[in-house]
């Protein structure tokens, strides 16, 4: 058992600063008294102690305060990403069983028709009737679920409990230091775990979380340049964007600023060169939505003596490779109180470890110092922008069509994302790229609608015939 | 399961300094392979696996090595104050019916005679037996067992298990902020609670520990003056010595000295005034053996707004009172991670908390903004006429008067009101009894004026050098 965070934390620290939005502030006795005036409000529409909500809202305040009235109300929280098409949400809402789905005005049309749908006004308007809030919670209550997908392409909703939470919130801690002056800038989305987790180190801290809807280069930089923030959580391209703003205005980091946590995928070493001109000291970091954010993460020390490197694991994690005898290269393996103990909906009879242990799909080695190098994303993993791509996800979707016989997909190197998809087509009767194209908008988040469509006379296949995606790459080559 | 604590951090930051003594210093890494070395020691003596050791030694680089092997190798230690007499020593390695006790050569006169002793001399001539040394420790696991006198006057053998010690480590972080180049000074004995959590803390921040065997008032007030310690833990007294120290030579901490840890007992206004003039930052701190140090701690910045408070309880900790109907004042309940689970010997079955809650036989209570005042530890109450009178109250009276170095108070027997408080003073200039009275009849309730008043050269003290009230009555007798 633990202590209801969001209530200790009034009760500790109430006047310190929750979150900075605009030229707005809420302290944590502010937000504390509104979670409470709302989960009074979702005990009147009987959303209390265990039922599973569905929330789509973008990055604001209204958005943090629904996690803690939810938090307060013990639901169980399915944290809809706003950029998947409406099919994708509607599988995720039906697979989690929800009995209510949360959503900011907004973003109502984002949505399929739902009876079950509530949206943010509505719930304002609602009579508040007052109820005993949890003063402890059970440290295996899944306070998020958030889905990603697999191997199968077919997307797995992952809980997260408050062990895994609060386990990760103090790993980070005492591997990046903590100081009653922090203030974590978020860019990122609340509804992924890199967002999510600055919200529970905010309410494990006491920490000020300065929260931005979207990032914006221009203005993040000057919190960088001024101090006014000290941590930040970025992907690659969201780096990059903030290093040509800063080169471009000739200023570096203040001293208060201690560091960028730099996740979603590798960072070019170009990338670390010029942040160090900028005297920003970038953390690289390993972590999934399995394991509650960060895994292993790369000291800003070691940042050049172990280029390409994800790190050691945080003091509670451990990781192991399952490498054949006499090779060191292989699956990447993880134990902790951060790893996810269940799945839910059509997965949640699979096991989420074997023997203790996450089998994470990625292929990595650790070196002779026990620094963690990953090698491969798992099966074929496409990371754009920080976004997770399946490529079974996307040739699913491409199969459904009525012309195509046959489809793959794969990654190939972008400038700016990093990757992007690329798809490779059979066709039973032809048709064009377009036609393609235009078929994914209609299923896909955009992030995921391939950039490059190819027609060919087959695809690359095993003698088993597996698809062999890698080999897809070297077809574009040719 | 946690990973092996000292395995971990020899991995995570092998060549940071954990222990620096005089001139010479030790790395993770060092202390790790010589702790496994001593591992392999104590198999050969069949000394692993849930064996119980009882261990003396001064506060010393070796004491801590030994600490460190009798961890990887799993004993529980029952960790024995070299202050105490050969018969309550003598009493404790009966009541644990230890395995072996592991003594520096230079203390072993101050044991009974015993077969199971074991010198350090001998340990170290040992030859090894290597064996798997465990990956991972349970969470229950004793790590330490440490003697406590409770209200009953019989010494309990209390457990601290690895998550006790975990979650008061982690607790203490999130309260007092980390940083990568903290350095602990540590003079209190590593025998006590306060001591063995900073030995913790090294491990679990990856820390380095300044260790004095003994306080030095120049030596440490040199190190907080020039910053090359971040904080430390202290009793009052040792606080009033340092205070002395620096005002003699007009120096003030320097800005990268960050808090001193007051705890066993309240600490007088007047320390707290003269610490503010030399920018050192008091935290106070309650704690005790059964919660494997802190349960709260008053920040600095609420010292003057909440003078005599404790603070409120960590982020994983909860306190409350039990008061009567229509009372504030009650005794002081705990619960959290870091609460003992169990005593070992004679009290064995004596359960440790009731429906969850430790009952700490302490008077207080919370002010309505939460924060803790221990009016008393329940044991030294003197009620007078119906009048409970609390003896730190005419104390921290006492030790505001110029000429007052230290003073502690006990009830003494008297025919009329049942008890009358008695005054023991050390002064720092001549006075007589009748100027302390009158002093106190200018700041107390009549009652609550000392009714003997005894100057002594130095008032008795225990281990951790915490007064020892109800040792003032026997001065008396004398």
């Amino acid at each position: 058992m633990q202590p209801n965070w969001i209530k200790q934390r009034a009760y500790l620290t109430p006047n310190r600063v929750a979150i900075s939005f605009h030229d707005q502030q809420w302290t944590f006795n502010e937000l504390y008294l509104q979670s409470v005036s709302l989960a009074y409000k979702l005990n009147t529409l009987h959303l209390t102690n265990g039922k599973r909500v569905a929330i789509l809202a973008p990055s604001t305040p209204p958005l943090i305060e629904l996690l803690y009235a939810c938090m307060q109300a013990q639901c169980e929280m399915v944290l809809l990403n706003g950029r998947l098409a409406k099919q994708e949400l509607a599988y995720q809402i039906a697979d989690a069983e929800v009995d209510a789905i949360l959503v900011a005005d907004e973003e109502l049309a984002k949505l399929p028709d739902d009876a079950r749908i509530i949206p943010f006004s509505k719930l304002y308007r609602t009579t508040e009737s007052e109820y005993d809030i949890a003063a402890q919670w059970d440290d295996d209550f899944a306070l998020t679920i958030m889905y990603t997908s697999g191997t199968t392409g077919f997307p797995k909703g992952v809980c997260q409990t408050v062990v895994n939470h609060s386990s990760s919130a103090i790993s980070s801690a005492l591997n990046l230091g903590i100081s009653e002056d922090d203030a974590w800038l978020c860019t990122v989305p609340i509804f992924h775990i890199s967002g999510f987790s600055i919200v529970v180190r905010s309410l494990l801290y006491g920490m000020k979380i300065r929260l931005y809807e979207k990032f914006d280069a221009k203005k993040c930089s000057q919190e960088i340049i001024n101090g006014t923030v000290t941590k930040m959580s970025v992907v690659a391209v969201i780096l990059e964007n903030l290093l040509s703003e800063m080169e471009s205005i000739g200023q570096k980091a203040h001293p208060r600023f201690s560091t960028i946590l730099a996740g979603g995928g590798p960072v070019p070493i170009d990338y670390l060169k010029r942040a160090a001109q900028l005297n920003l000291h970038v953390a690289q970091t390993y972590g999934m939505t399995e394991t509650a954010s960060q895994t292993a993460t790369l000291a800003n020390e070691d940042a050049f003596t172990h280029i390409g490197s994800a790190g050691k694991p945080l003091f509670f994690n451990e990781i192991k490779i399952a490498a054949k005898k006499d090779e060191s290269i292989g699956e990447i393996l993880i134990r902790g109180p951060h790893v996810t103990p269940r799945y839910i909906g059509q997965f949640k009879e699979k096991p989420t470890t074997i023997d203790g242990w996450l089998h994470t799909g990625d292929v990595g080695y650790l070196d002779e110092d026990g620094y963690l190098y990953v090698v491969d994303r798992r099966s074929d993993l496409i990371i754009s922008g920080g976004e997770n791509i399946y490529p079974a996800e996307i040739e699913n979707v491409l199969l459904a069509h009525p012309k195509i016989k046959e489809a793959g997909v794969c990654g190939i190197a972008h400038d700016i994302w990093g990757q992007v998809p690329a798809a490779f087509i059979v066709v039973k009767e032809s048709m064009t790229a377009q036609d393609v194209i235009e078929f994914c908008e209609q299923n896909l988040a955009n992030y995921k609608v391939p950039k490059y469509v190819h027609f060919i006379a087959s695809l690359p296949r095993s003698g088993s015939n597996k698809l062999l995606r890698r080999h897809l790459m070297k077809l574009l080559d040719e």
